[in-house]
């Protein structure tokens, strides 16, 4: 039995997307598997009963899978991170979170306030050993197969030690997450040439060499965007949180722009187009696990739909099934000092 | 009477491309003005007069307007940066270089090797006080209008004080070559906070505050994309060479896989619809200055056409009709240790 804490209060269409997200997410989970639904009671209870007698009422079996946990703030979209930490305690993401550090959840989803997710599943969970901060990776859609970026914007001026270990982290998380086994990793640079690239860049690049990991050596901007360089396919492209946040704004806007463009010289509507794209939908990959914290804190982008929810309490459980957290605290203490040689 | 040197060498499609776009540009600049075609005769003459002969036959006039420069060597696209300076002094490149040098010439184009003109171009003509390296400055097409991103390359590991400086070549570059006034200057960052970025990045922040410049502060991937933030319209987007050179390289790659997708999800062929994009076709920028040395030398992509080539010289003489040189100099100079406050 797998229990998924979900934040019910979070995302621009809380509380209707989570929880109708729950219930397409039981329908796909095992059958003793459950979903806590964290959140002030007047509000998702109401929500809850309207779903499963109007466009959920197929759905109303699973209602006994379904727990309502009491919560009585809400961290909102411009609070600050520490909101959830220590201003807002008995918000609905603070105590979804800490539900797992009393044993009483495996798991926590949320679209809500990204920033107050990552710090209060720092403070909550803590790091693993040997990382400074957590790291978010994100799926990037590529010309071959979706590429997991990683640091996509919580660690700026990263040093060569943290760039290797957010390659250690992209790796269990493809192997563990996405099932590639021994994934190509990446080293984000502007030249292919270990010498090439910023003084960190050049120095993970050796570091990588000798890591255990599959290294591909580094990629450039064009090896992303094909998915491939020339040692082969990229499974996990590694770069500081700067160049990763820049990279996947500039990609988020500009893609629907592009096939904009190209849909209406098509004479096409665009939407009809780019509703054809499927490696396109952030919906199919529904959130990403926040990697380095010593439990299951999935985020989700804050316009997920139900359809996206559901997939991130897939996430959530395939990260409970694998066993990903331990997986990550070994894959980490290899490179720790006084670690052998892989 | 301008005179612009091209190297008839350099690139994919050369001597070709540079012969027929040295033909479309005399038709478009000032009736006194000149080209000098520096290369080997033996290719260039032949190559010249068989397109006279042929497809430019109604260019026949324009001959006496031509110079053939003799220049027995060629810096190949392999070539190391130094092969232009010390190991081939003869070559196409370092003797069209040259000529300014010796007031025989006022600009030089290329579509060749681009980290040997930009050594070479340092070499032979030395920088503006204050820089340690130039800037490539490299024009993105966004969702409003184009934006000069600098740099594209050259300078990984920046200073905010080179922070500054490209914020400085990038207005005089938008000025004198775009002709738009008062440019929208934004930094690149990870957030529009000004405490959001890099240490290098927060420093440039605060200097550009005081630089007498229009600065629009921070912007992020996703206002690049759009072409405008917060503040206003971007006409300049700072950022350091290593962040620069990944989004250009992504950015190429990306746009016409992501307009083929859409093209093929309307039934049509990519490059049907590709065409008609015309904010994406290269060749109507056709090259960008390399900011910062003190002498005109035009960077072209290796793959230029001749209609890329033409709009290059005509970039040349932009540069030398608005004496951006000079005006780079005096605004390094604004921003020089014992200038007055802007």
């Amino acid at each position: 039995m797998t229990r998924i804490a979900l934040d019910a209060m979070g995302g621009d269409h809380a509380p209707n997307a989570p929880i109708a997200g729950a219930l397409l997410a039981l329908g796909a989970l095992e059958a003793d598997d459950r979903i806590q639904l964290v959140g002030r009671p007047d509000v998702v209870e109401p929500a809850l009963g309207a779903l499963l007698a109007g466009e959920y009422a197929g759905a109303a079996h699973l209602r006994e899978r379904i727990d309502v946990i009491p919560a009585t703030e809400v961290v909102e979209m411009s609070d600050k991170p520490t909101a959830a930490v220590r201003g807002k305690p008995n918000s609905s993401m603070a105590i979804g979170l800490r539900l797992q550090t009393t044993g009483d959840s495996d798991a926590f989803v949320s679209a809500g306030n990204t920033g107050a997710q990552m710090a209060a599943s720092t403070v909550f969970f803590r790091l693993h050993a040997d990382l400074t901060r957590p790291a978010i990776a994100t799926i990037l859609p590529t010309a071959r197969q979706p590429v997991v970026m990683l640091d996509a914007g919580a660690n700026v001026d990263c040093s060569a030690h943290e760039l290797v270990q957010f390659a250690r982290l992209g790796d269990v998380y493809v192997e563990d997450i996405l099932g590639r086994h021994s994934p190509g990793i990446g080293l984000l640079s502007v030249g292919e040439e270990p010498e090439k690239g910023s003084v960190a860049v050049k120095s993970a690049h050796q570091a990588l060499l000798g890591a255990g990991l599959n290294f591909l050596g580094n990629v450039e901007g064009n090896d992303l965007a094909r998915g491939e360089c020339a040692a082969g396919p990229i499974d996990v492209v590694v770069c500081d949180g700067f160049v990763g946040n820049v990279l996947l704004k500039f990609y988020e806007t500009i893609a629907p722009y592009l096939v904009g463009i190209a849909a209406r010289a098509s004479g096409k509507d665009p939407s009809e187009v780019f509703g054809s794209l499927k490696e396109m939908d952030y919906a199919n990959y529904g959130g990403a696990p926040l990697l380095g914290v010593r439990g299951v804190s999935i985020i989700s982008h804050g316009r997920s739909s139900a359809k996206a929810l559901k997939n991130a309490i897939l996430v959530a459980k395939r990260a409970v099934a694998t066993d990903m957290n331990a997986h990550i605290g070994r894959r980490l203490a290899d490179g720790a000092p006084g670690a052998g040689a892989a």
